[in-house]
């Protein structure tokens, strides 16, 4: 996969997602857009529970900025996007959108660093400034 | 309670709240301001049951602007503080963070709406907006 | 699909699913095996929302008793399996076990009935009911 | 606090409690009955954080048997009581209930034991068995 492309992720809304409004609850579609980078992460070709174990770095997310543009709701399928906004050796942006047969429900720009056990920001992982070039 | 006053809102961290990591999930901060809003809302004496009975009217979030600073920990008691930032006939602003200890961990801006049973933005409820005025 | 066989349906484990013990929230496995069920359920022909919307219907479950054998981690692939175990006109006991790999990580035995409006215990759906006849 | 008592522990229902049918989804009771124990468990003057540190132990859930009675509803406030129903060495049977105004909502048996480092079942806590004999 080219770090460069969108990468699209699908999920289905089930019964834990939704709230009594019926709809899907606003702090779940951040599960959603991580199960995604997740997904892109894992897509390439890096593995996150080695980089903790071997690296000693996790990600973290320092920022959010989210619009909330129309509900999803029980038994949808989503496509979650993902695409680079902006990178340097510390720091990515992440454009990360909900949609719904073609349709945008929410849209993110996520704000992700690395950060060391000591919890201090540390470099991303060479693999990933690599291929983020 | 006067609308303009800071409100103050405590809970603890347990282990539903956490992630591998080691600390609160990002998402669930989302959950922790919601908590506050609800309580903050009661206390300005609005009953959201009987508004979304009886005004069919709810509450939902169009904006998210979130930073976190610092992480919170199994067992931490956090405050989070809910004060108006800005206001509309149709719409609220509200700064809400989450702090440890004196320490904040957790800013955000959370922009609210009032939706009616059609899903359109309808005015802030008559109470709220005298209580707001 | 015939609803003798076993119903099989896979996940992946993401960091909302884990706790600061590193494995998968006890709780969660409730979410893995209510989304099995949906699955379950919509292979089965039933749409739940037009169940609900047409027939007043939900489902319900009235009692679990699960058994934690192994822990899930981060990023395990699990599949999660449903039988049905027994079946009255009002009640349907399913067998629902998480494997990872061809080892069994939890099991459980989940008992659901049909509400109506009311909250009262209806028959199930007719569909249903010649379905697992 | 003597153990032979029973505990005693209240939560408000929020938004993020409930699912589409208006009610507390399911799942969520687990994460009720847990933060009660935490609370019984932190009552008892046992820290889980330096358990985890310096005795290398968690607690975890071997077996759940839950009966769900009535639905609790978005801004009740609950009560859920604790109580030994059994113990030995390496294990412990709670008896957790979620109550609403002196109406039972929800019943549980709860198995726990200790774990090592190794993910190996250990005695429990010295703490914990004196304060328990």
């Amino acid at each position: 996969m080219e770090a460069s492309k969108i990468h699209s992720f699908d999920l289905r809304v089930y019964y834990e997602d939704t709230d009594l409004a019926g709809i899907v609850y606003y702090a779940n579609y951040l599960k959603f857009i991580e199960r995604a980078r997740s997904e892109w992460v894992r897509d390439l070709g890096i593995d996150q529970s080695k980089m903790r174990d071997e690296d000693q770095l996790v990600f973290a997310v320092r920022k959010v900025e989210a619009d909330y543009l129309a509900p999803a709701k029980f038994d949808d399928v989503l496509t979650v996007t993902t695409r680079i906004e902006a990178k340097s050796g510390v720091r990515l942006v992440l454009d990360q959108q909900v949609n719904r047969d073609g349709v945008t429900l929410f849209t993110s720009m996520v704000t992700l660093v690395c950060l060391g056990l000591d919890g201090q920001v540390a470099r991303l992982p060479a693999v990933l400034r690599r291929i983020l070039h």
